[in-house]
Formats: C-alpha cells, sequence, structure tokens
C-alpha cells in the first residue's frame, strides 16, 4: 500500500480483504481452525521474548507520556500474563464449535425439511484500548466463530499488539486464510471513521473500552455495534427478605471488586425493613470505607451518610460509593430501576415468590437475579469459555456474549423438487 | 396536545406513552392478551360499514390525485378484505405466546439456576406504506409478543388506518393499556424523522415497503432497523441436476408469482448442462412471455434472449425477465451470488450432496434451498403463522420473521443466597 493512500483506501483494502477471508474461515472444519488456533498459541509462546521487548517500547513510551499507574498497568505485559495469554487462545480451540450447529428442525407437511442452523456473522471490528490480550483473545475468539476479523488496538499498545499478531500467525499458513485475522497498519481516527461506514463489507462492530468510546463508535457506525453501556446495577431488599442473606449479597455485589461493572451502583430498601436493615449494612461496610449516598428518608438510619443528588442515582461510581433509597414496594423498586438503571444487572432478595415474580418479569435488564449477587453476570460464571462482552442491547445478543453471540443462522431448506403451487 | 405542539415534542409524547405501556404489555397474561385481541377482532368485524366509509374517503383522495391502479388496489377494502382482517386478528390470538418461555436452562456448580427467557423487546414503531390491513397486522402481532407499537401508516391510507384502529380499541378497555397501540396523529415526514431520533424511548423500527423506504428509515435511524432490502434470487442448475427438476423449479421460481421478493431474478447453469437445459427451459418459459437477458455464452443457446449489462445482475425486477448467465461451477455460482445477490433466498438444483453442502455453507443467505424452488421464503410457509417482514440482515432475526422475532430474551437467575469470592 503506498505511502499516499487516503484513510478511505486503506479502510477499503482493509475490509475488502476481511469480506474474501471471511468465505474462506466460514468453510474451514473445526479441525482446521483448533490446528491454527494451537499453532497461533504456540506462535505467542515462543516468542515472548518479541513481545515483551515490543511491549518494552509501549511502557517507555507511556511513562514518557505520564500516562496513569492504572493505565501501564493495563498494557503491562509479563511472562505469566502471556501464559494466560496463550492459556486463553488453547481454551478457545477446545470450545465447541458453534458453527453448523443445528437450532431447530422443521418437517413440513409438503416435505421439505426446514433446518436453523448456526453460521458465522462475516467480518467483525474489534476496536479496543490499552489492554494488549485482547489482541489474541478477540482473534482467536472470532476466528473460531468463523468470522473474519480486523482489530483497531490502542495506539499506546501499538508495538505489542503487532507483536503479538506477528507471533499468532507467523507459522499458521493455509489453515488460516490470509485477511482472516488483521490489524488496521495505524490507529489513526480517521482509519476507524472510515471503517465504520463500511456497512457493505463489515457486519458486525465491538467496541471494548469505557462508555466514551463506545458511545463515540455507536454514533459514526452505520453497521450494527455490539454495545456494552454502563453497569448502574441495582439490589432490592424486599420486606420478606431473609436479611441476613440480603446483608450478605449486598456487602459482596458492592464491596467484593468495586471497579467491575456487575458491581452493585444503587442499594434499594423496602420501606417495612430499612430500619433493621440498613443500620447493619452500614456496619459490615465499615471496613471497606464504603461512602454512603442516600435520599432523605435512609438518611434517617444513616447518619452519617450524605444526601444523594439527581447524578447519583444514574451514576457508575465503579469505587466504593453506593447510592441508597428506600422505596414504598416493589413496583417502587422497579420504577426506580426502570427510571435510571442501565439494564445491565438487577438482584432482588425476597422469599415472597409473588413479588421475585413480578421483578423478574418487569425489571428490563439483561440479567435478573434472585436471591444471588450481582456479581455473577460474566461469561465464565454463566459457562460460556470466553467472553467478548456484555451486552445492554436489547437486539441480537444481551448479557455475556461468548462466541454463540458470535454466530448468526440461516435456514437450510432440503427439498426433493418442490415447488410453490 | 397543543395545535402548536412541533413534531419534536410529538414524538417524544407518542414515544414516552409507548415506553409506559410498554411494561404493562409485557406484564399481561396471555389470557388478557387473547381477551383484548378477540375483542380488537370483533370491533373491526363491527365497524365494518364505518371502516368502508373510511376507506371511500381515502379512495376519492387517491383517485384525485391520480394514484396508479396498482396503488389504489393496494389500498381499497372490501368486505371480504375485512373479513381477512378479522381472521387475522383472531389468527394472532391463537398462535402461541412467546413471553416467558424458556429457551434454556443451565444449573451451574454453585447451585445458581440461570434460565434464558423469551421477553418482548419494548417499543416498536412500525412504518408502513399504502396497505391498511398492515395496521391491525403490525398491531395484533406486537401486541401479542407483549410490546407497545406506534405505528405510522401511508397518507394515501389515514382515513382507513384510524378506522381501523378506532374499531379495535373501541371496546378492548383494560385489556390493552392506553398507549399500547398508536397511530401517529399525522404522516408528517418530519414526525417520523423525529421518532426515528429517539433510541432511549424506541427498541425496533420496522419499516414495511420499497426498498427506498428501508433505505431512508436506514440511514435517518438512530434506532435498530429490521430491514428487508431487495431480494435478487437466484437459481443455480448444477451439472448433476435432475433436468426435470430444475425445469419445474426454475420456471416455478420465475413464473408463479414474479412480482414478489422471493421469486427468481438469475438463473446460473452449470456449463456442462447449458446446452441441454437452456433451449428447454426457454421453451416452457414462452407461454408466460419472459425475458430473457444472458450473458455472452448463454446467448449462444439463447438466440432471441438480449445481452445483460452489469446491471442486469443487480436488478430485482419484480417482473418477467430473468438474467442468465453460464458458470463453470459450483464455485462461480457461489462467486456471482456473493457478488451480486441480496442475502434473501438462494437455491441449488444438484443431486451432488458434496456440492449441495459446499453451496449450502458458502452461500451467505438467509434462505438456502436444496432442490426446492425459492418461493417457499415466507412465514407462512415457513409454520410461523403471522409474518412482520423477511429480514435480509444478519443481526438479531433473518429471513421470515413471526411472532418469536418480535421478542428478546433476559436472563433470569434464581440463587438461594450466592455470593461471589
Amino acid at each position: 500500500m503506498s505511502v499516499s493512500a487516503s484513510q478511505k483506501e486503506i479502510a477499503h483494502v482493509l475490509a475488502s480483504q476481511a469480506k474474501h477471508a471471511a468465505r474462506r474461515v466460514a468453510a474451514l472444519s473445526t479441525e482446521e481452525k483448533n490446528k491454527a488456533l494451537h499453532t497461533m498459541a504456540e506462535g505467542v509462546a515462543a516468542h515472548q521474548t518479541a513481545i515483551l521487548e515490543a511491549n518494552a517500547r509501549d511502557i517507555n513510551h507511556a511513562r514518557t507520556a505520564k500516562l496513569s499507574d492504572a493505565m501501564i498497568d493495563r498494557l503491562l505485559l509479563t511472562a505469566p500474563r502471556i501464559d494466560a495469554m496463550v492459556q486463553g487462545v488453547r481454551d478457545v480451540a477446545n470450545l465447541d464449535d458453534p458453527v453448523g450447529a443445528s437450532l431447530q428442525t422443521l418437517t413440513r407437511p409438503n416435505g421439505l425439511i426446514i433446518d436453523k442452523v448456526r453460521c458465522p456473522i462475516g467480518v467483525m471490528l474489534v476496536i479496543y484500548e490499552s489492554r494488549p490480550n485482547v489482541t489474541a483473545d478477540a482473534a482467536s475468539l472470532c476466528f473460531k466463530a468463523g468470522n473474519a476479523v480486523i482489530l483497531r488496538g490502542g495506539s499506546e499498545a501499538v508495538h505489542s499488539n503487532h507483536a503479538i499478531l506477528d507471533a499468532m500467525l507467523g507459522n499458521v499458513g493455509d489453515f488460516c486464510p490470509a485477511g482472516a485475522i488483521q490489524l488496521t497498519p495505524t490507529t489513526d481516527r480517521a482509519l476507524v471513521a472510515e471503517l465504520l461506514q463500511l456497512d457493505e463489507l463489515i457486519d458486525l462492530v465491538i467496541p471494548r473500552g469505557g462508555e466514551g468510546l463506545i458511545r463515540a463508535v455507536a454514533e459514526q457506525s452505520r453497521i450494527p455495534v455490539l454495545k456494552h453501556y454502563k453497569g448502574v446495577c441495582h439490589v432490592y431488599v424486599d420486606r420478606a427478605a431473609d436479611m441476613g442473606m440480603a446483608l450478605r449479597i449486598a456487602i459482596n455485589a458492592k464491596c467484593s471488586r468495586p471497579g467491575v461493572c456487575n458491581a452493585m451502583e444503587t442499594l434499594l430498601v423496602h420501606e417495612d425493613v430499612a430500619e433493621t436493615f440498613l443500620p447493619q449494612f452500614a456496619e459490615l461496610a465499615v471496613p471497606f470505607n464504603v461512602e454512603l449516598r442516600c435520599d432523605e428518608k435512609s438518611q434517617a438510619f444513616l447518619p452519617n451518610a450524605s444526601l444523594a443528588t439527581e447524578d447519583d442515582w444514574r451514576a457508575e461510581y465503579l469505587d466504593m460509593i453506593l447510592a441508597v433509597r428506600i422505596v414504598s414496594d416493589v413496583e417502587g423498586a422497579i420504577d426506580h430501576i426502570e427510571q435510571y438503571g442501565s439494564h445491565h444487572t438487577d438482584a432482588i432478595v425476597t422469599a415472597d415468590e409473588a413479588v421475585a415474580g413480578k421483578f423478574m418479569r418487569e425489571v428490563d435488564s439483561a440479567t435478573v437475579y434472585i436471591n444471588a449477587s450481582t456479581r455473577f453476570t460474566d461469561g465464565a460464571e454463566f459457562g460460556k469459555g470466553a467472553e467478548i462482552g456484555i451486552s445492554t442491547d436489547k437486539l441480537h445478543a444481551r448479557g455475556p456474549c461468548g462466541i454463540e453471540e458470535l454466530t448468526t443462522y440461516k435456514y437450510v431448506i432440503h427439498g426433493s423438487g418442490q415447488i410453490r403451487e
């Protein structure tokens, strides 16, 4: 490609190559894909030194650019982290191949056999930020699902990403068709913008990163985007809750790992049990230094807490901060969740089955828990093996997305000469 | 609403009412929904005279505006057409309720029971053209699937559409929550444009009509659109085809109803059988007055045919016109279909299972037939009962879409106090 090629031209070449490769990847057998994946894993293992050297360059640039310690930690590769990446690719090889699985078969009165069969989606564009391991994770998962993928990593990880992909593809030969896995040659924003216009060539965009990245991609894209907006997760403690269970679940949902999307951000408590529940909860939360931001009613039971503002009900703190509100019943809890939530994960603690049933039906979230912590919403906990993200969309895929969510279906109809009258 | 309300304000009111109603519709039992639907059907039957009068006004306007006879026929209601509409609503009442159906249940080692359950999508916006029966069809199907719906019919059918909806909702009372089924108060284009921006309130847009309408909606919309672009359907006659079967299928696919999306538009023939097949096909096509547009190779066997241009390979004629091309093998047929097709419906006629398997895997279309006519691609033929459209998208829903495709799923997780370590 000439140096003077425009971003539009580069985008078109990348996407055309991917589209061309997609048909070949879709036609690979499970054995061929698995052989390729094991070769990719071995390649990463064999090139550990080169990958670490490339990563050191990225880390040096990051320090010069005075990136935050958290950013640098996400960027950093170590021998154990490379081992984990290698194991991740092997794990994908060991996943069941979703392609070709029959979802439903129907024989019609005229003898036509209609088979709804899982098949690859086609071409994916994965846009991610600083973690270089996404290069190996996303590439292997998209490939195993029979798709071609264009990877666009963060500019701060550019050397690491290229080193990883070179290691993966170095010996893979014919089992991985040319163009099946590509990394954008630059991290120029104009190139992403051009790629996002190519809805005739690219089938799905998967942005992995913060809400800002995802909103920017969704606004620019003419292609469907699998979105993971924020996780404003709620736990509602009903009047019929077992108090011990409710305390354990609420503490776990907030404090076990506050920086992740399935952590609780707002606690809703039935007014009849607030006086019992809230002071006990506050006491258990002391060792975790949880800052409480309350409505006026709950502040009566939590004298050290500050008063919440409207913004607190919508906040994804990702921190040891919790909004607390008293509601008059399950209807009030659902109203609050529907008004302020992000449709990611919400939980109820109750022994009342009718109340649980109402909560389950009327809370419009990807995952709804009855008597369990919100923290279980992820691919591994759902038995999905590997995860490409957690969808807060309602169409195509909801909640934790694994390899099956990287496929679609087609109807294959076997006949014996049927014509329509 | 005041006369001076802006289109933006009207859009917001409509969508907010729908969003509010959606939660109530989602919570209705199957019995409640069916009672409502039977009452709606009775309402339409009881108000036949009023509907015919309203329709007469639309027809008068259409004649004054000199709309085409085809347009006027689509617009026209008659007593039998109203009977069919009434029966259509009753048929929807008799469909199995998809809401609450369990798609998959998984018990995890920690005892969590993860249930993947069908649930409504939320708020639909259905945009359609002249046929007034879509008002009853779309309203009843969206409602039975547990969704709220905003209907925006064609300006030429405005009196008919309002009369139909008034008849449906007149006696339905509490079983149909206010705002569950709404018709836009005007057919102003600016109002549609405003509705298409409300991605926080509306979940899915379903345009029903020509390619122009669908492209315009998809380009304006910030909301996911269930698209039905054109049907450029192919039949490929392989060298291993039974010639009698191939002739019957090709004639049926082209001539039984050329104006529909599942009719064949391009015939592809293996070079080894072209000399045998094409003259026989041309002879059988004579009574149907099929105009043939051929590549140079096939013209050798079809002396009366004209030469096809590049545009012919992409054309959805919806008429007694057929493009014909000779290919060297199944790979050539797939190449052609992937380059020019619309991913709607394609068929192969062959007795060679390996060739059929390759075609089935590599043709990236919603429906792929082996030894049957393309004409079977529709909801009724797929046993879906009622159809909202045929999707040429790859995500969410592909091919004929019935009531199940108007739902999504959520994960409902039952625990007994599980917390995550």
